[in-house]
């Protein structure tokens, strides 16, 4: 038999049988395409234009649609049949599927929110219709697609039915989430359709409410999260759960909490409510990933360091007291190892790397320094304890990249820095403690081995210019950044022996981890495309002071990219799109994990990542 | 290549191939046999002895074994071989699936409790060994079978797991529904598993302690139904559950709490706890089920009586509030139609109607009449409004048949009747009703139209010996079975007129339904192999009265057959095996519902129930 090419607009051409009508079509296509009635010509709401080839108006269509309309090749997609070649156009994107754009990463994905509206209108009983209530709403939504073939329904969503239906004359809508009706709402309710993605780390939580449609941020709220009142780190944080008899309670209650208040202040911010919020993702590093679902991380922090579990996780909102539209769930992203969590896997969904032709490199760098390196084939990840250096915390003047905090320092033909917001400075950032130690290497101030030297032994000319900056502090050898005539509390700015000390365990442990994830791997530097550098650190450092402090081998300057915070994109695309979520589920079980502390070059590796590397005279 | 052929014990003979173990073998033949280490040889508990063909033993087997065990051709069946035909003796039926009798309808069902628990001996972590703890029960589970190679867990679950392996040196019982693991366990728990069977009347429940390897019954349990405070009949109180605000929420309140006072007095009585039980089964008519599991029962009540849900359910134990072990689950039947529920599923279920070869008519005998005729190919039911009068309700001297209550009555040569547990009678039960109204219309005291005779009218020898019994009481005709002299409260206790109309319409729409069954099946008395009667009253009654009166068709006297309380048994059987349950889904599926007053016969036929067989004089 011939077959006729049906041509959508965006791009699709698909043949088609003779007489298969296009609703048929489209679902050959896999075009997602929303038929309220369920596909009978009775709603009159699956309009298109026919742009070439269209029939005459049938009955129904006659009905449902003005003059005007069908002048203009109007029809409805449930009942118009192929009989030739045609050309369909879209009248609005609204009810085919959406495409989330990351442009910070250059890609895009297709937006398939996990849950999902339709909506029906039931059937009434009669004496001759005897199927019960809960039977004419699953064939109303068998009526709507393969995937409903067998819908079911816990109790809670039962106890709904003969009060939803009789107070909307048999009109309402169905909220599922695969094959189970979650909800049942009066009313066709399917334009509000929203979610937050979150991204729980160990010092900051941020929340984006997400239309689940359109892949729109419209919201974002953040807040300190609260558990570091029992700690400041995981480890304390996992002894306190273990200590405490209420600790593990305390510790998955605040975290919680602080979760819903979160939803509560981005909802109010976009004039929206909680029970439009049907689906929440969640990332974070396997303690924070542990304490948010509320299991005991306990083995974590004790070797062999094993989670209890990696799996993705889908959770009831009521398991986890999230207010939230009860017929929604939480999305949960899957670890890795005990210090390799979801906010890597966000990472690694983020970035692509497990779909990547060509290999990289990507580093989140943070208290901890979590690393992947391969593509499609292959990736290794690892994890090290960088420590706070590179968050400023533990440093002589060190603080957050806040206002007053000296962020860019340059050694040029003089020394000069920049400060966050112009101010007086306050004190110095990870970034600028990063550049002030690479010009100190440069000109010669610090040798190889981290040690300041003494102004007799300064060759290099601009480090004999600033050699009236070597100062003692305390009784230990320091750079002055700012006099404490110049800075805003009359304190002097510097950094000191200790500073580059801690600085070098820092990026000792990141250089270690990429060095045998490269030696584990067989790679050299030369196969590497691209080093991506995440996380909020990651994203204000000078790649040039990264590779001249030996952080980042030298050879991959040019190949260096800042990509934000990689996890919670990776958090928002899982929440988008279910088919990115799964990916997740598949990267993280396919990810290699390598334990630094097990390799045999582990030892010394370490102490060779932590000299700088050698200076060109 | 050769295959060689095993035969077990207890009947079953495979083929099997050279080199299969013996757990491979069982696995291949169906038998439910257990491995506690996953098959591999480690806990030696898979013994099985070999009557001929054993091999030599091999390693583990000279370990875990004694040498009178190898002598006796003990082996362990996970790592024993097949190398020739074998003969292979279970030790005892302790891991190998039960099958329960139920004597009273001569059939037996094979036990496969829905809820199952497996023993296991988890792997601990190491350095070489990264799997989380989750990771490594699943595996564990994998290795026990097919069916647990993707088990899956609610977070409740995965919160347990540090404590549990930790606590119990990794030796831990899984409970699991299909392949969800719904609770861990310290150490073996296996042996304890039990359930609870309930059957929800309008008047009484009643729950019975199973357990569930054995299919015994370890105590009973019964109440009124508590909502018998809202309304004796279901109309009234779904009138209630709607016409109060808190009218559902109480009757759904009530029958759940009432339900675990129930679950509360049975561990009790047999020395368990709560949390021994593990499944609950659940039988009501529809009225019932809906306010047990929450839902309105409002449409039930309305034309064109549809419920809301008749697909079976199974609940979490906590969305009802039962307080059982959180990883029981419970199991409610399906219904058939608005007055044809869970309870008579669970008659026909215990009937096995549905896979009889023969036609049978089954009636389950209360307020209201529910009926179903056919066999394995075709299924009619329906429902009547039969009234209290069976029950002994309404009726001037009627009681329930307790001590006291004349039970039967015997029109022989004079006329004389027992009383339950020899006292003086107090009144009369529903059973004696029918018995007395069958006699007098056999001995023409009254007629066919249901009018006590005058006196003159009376021809039947016995009918004039029983004259002096005829009195007119309130104005009306009565027959007199006990002087005020003789009855326990010097009352006389008598058979009004009014009693014989009330007893009139209830044998004529039970009459009506067993006629309009017969005619839309297009069956004759001739076709119908057997009468089932099920029911407390179903039990006592005396067939000769049945058939005297037309309740039942005369023609059918000698076919009938007392079955009990087959609905409590039904629920039993679907509490003890899942298959028995997936069969009860099926057979509601299937079963075609006729509406009784929708027949264009109904009322014809009804006004010809109503009276009275004629008499042979």
């Amino acid at each position: 038999m011939t077959k006729y090419k049906v041509a959508f607009s965006g791009g699709t051409t698909v043949e088609a049988q003779p007489q298969a009508t296009l609703k048929e079509v489209m679902n050959t296509a896999g075009i997602n395409f929303d038929f309220p009635c369920g596909g009978r010509g009775r709603c009159g709401k699956c309009k298109i234009r026919i742009v070439s080839g269209a029939n005459a108006p049938q009955s129904e269509e006659k009905r449902l649609l003005t003059e005007e309309e069908l002048k203009a090749g109007i029809r409805l997609a449930c009942i118009t049949k192929v009989t030739n070649d045609m050309e369909v156009e879209f009248l609005s994107d609204k009810n085919i599927a959406h495409r989330i754009l990351l442009s910070s990463l250059n890609r895009t994905a297709k937006i398939e929110p996990h849950i999902v509206k339709r909506y029906l209108e039931v059937d009434k009983a009669t004496i001759y219709d005897l199927r019960t209530g809960w039977q004419r709403i699953k064939d109303q939504l068998a009526a709507q697609g393969e995937q409903y073939k067998n819908t079911k329904a816990r109790v809670t969503v039962l106890r709904q039915i003969p009060e939803v239906l009789q107070s909307s004359d048999h009109k309402i809508t169905a909220v599922l989430y695969n094959d189970e009706v979650r909800g049942l709402e009066t009313g066709n309710t399917t334009e509000k359709l929203l979610g937050m993605a979150f991204d729980i780390g160990t010092t900051t939580i941020a929340g984006y409410l997400m239309d689940l449609y359109t892949g729109k941020e419209l919201s974002v709220a953040s807040t300190l999260n609260p558990q570091t009142q029992f700690g400041a780190d995981v480890i304390s944080r996992i002894t306190h759960a273990n200590q405490d008899p209420k600790g593990l309670r305390d510790l998955h209650h605040v975290v919680t909490r602080a979760v819903n208040d979160l939803i509560g202040e981005a909802v109010q911010k976009a004039g929206v409510t909680r029970n439009d919020v049907y689906a929440v993702s969640i990332v974070g590093n396997t303690c924070m990933h542990h304490l948010f679902v509320g299991i005991n991380p306990r083995d974590v922090a004790l070797a062999p360091y094993v989670p209890v579990v990696t799996d993705p996780l889908v959770i009831e909102p009521a398991e986890l007291n999230l207010q939230i539209n009860p017929a929604g769930k939480v999305f949960v992203l899957p670890n890795i190892a005990g210090f390799v969590g979801a906010d890597t896997v966000g990472v690694l969904l983020a970035t692509g790397l497990d779909q990547s032709e060509e290999i990289k490199l990507v580093v989140d760098i943070g208290t901890n320094g979590e690393m992947a390196l391969g593509n499609k084939d292959k990736i290794l990840a690892c994890s090290t304890a960088a420590g706070p250096a590179f968050e400023g915390a533990q440093i002589s003047c060190g603080m957050r990249g806040a206002t007053g905090a000296i962020d860019h320092v340059t050694f040029d033909d003089d020394f000069s820095f920049s400060v966050i917001d112009d101010v007086a400075p306050l004190g110095i950032c990870g970034s600028a403690l990063l550049d002030t130690v690479a010009g100190l290497l440069e000109v010669g101030l610090i040798d190889e081995r981290g040690r300041f030297k003494k102004p007799e032994e300064v060759t290099h000319p601009l480090g004999r210019k600033l050699k009236d900056r070597l100062v003692e502090i305390n009784g230990s050898p320091a750079f002055l950044l700012a006099g404490e005539l110049n800075s805003k509390e009359n304190r002097p700015i510097y950094v000191s022996q200790k500073d580059v000390r801690e600085l070098q365990l820092a990026k000792g442990a990141i250089a270690t981890g990429i060095r045998i994830l490269m030696q584990n791997y067989g790679l050299t530097v030369d196969d590497i495309t691209e080093v991506q550098l995440a996380g909020a650190f990651g994203n204000y450092l000078n790649p040039h002071s990264a590779c001249a402090i030996g952080l980042i081998p030298k050879e991959l300057e040019n190949r260096i990219t800042m990509i934000g915070n990689a996890a919670g994109l990776g958090s928002q695309l899982a929440l988008l799109s279910h088919s990115e979520y799964e990916r997740a589920a598949k990267a993280a079980r396919n990810v290699q994990f390598v334990e630094l502390g097990s390799d045999p070059d582990f030892t010394t590796v370490f102490a060779e990542s932590m000299l700088f590397p050698q200076q060109e005279e």
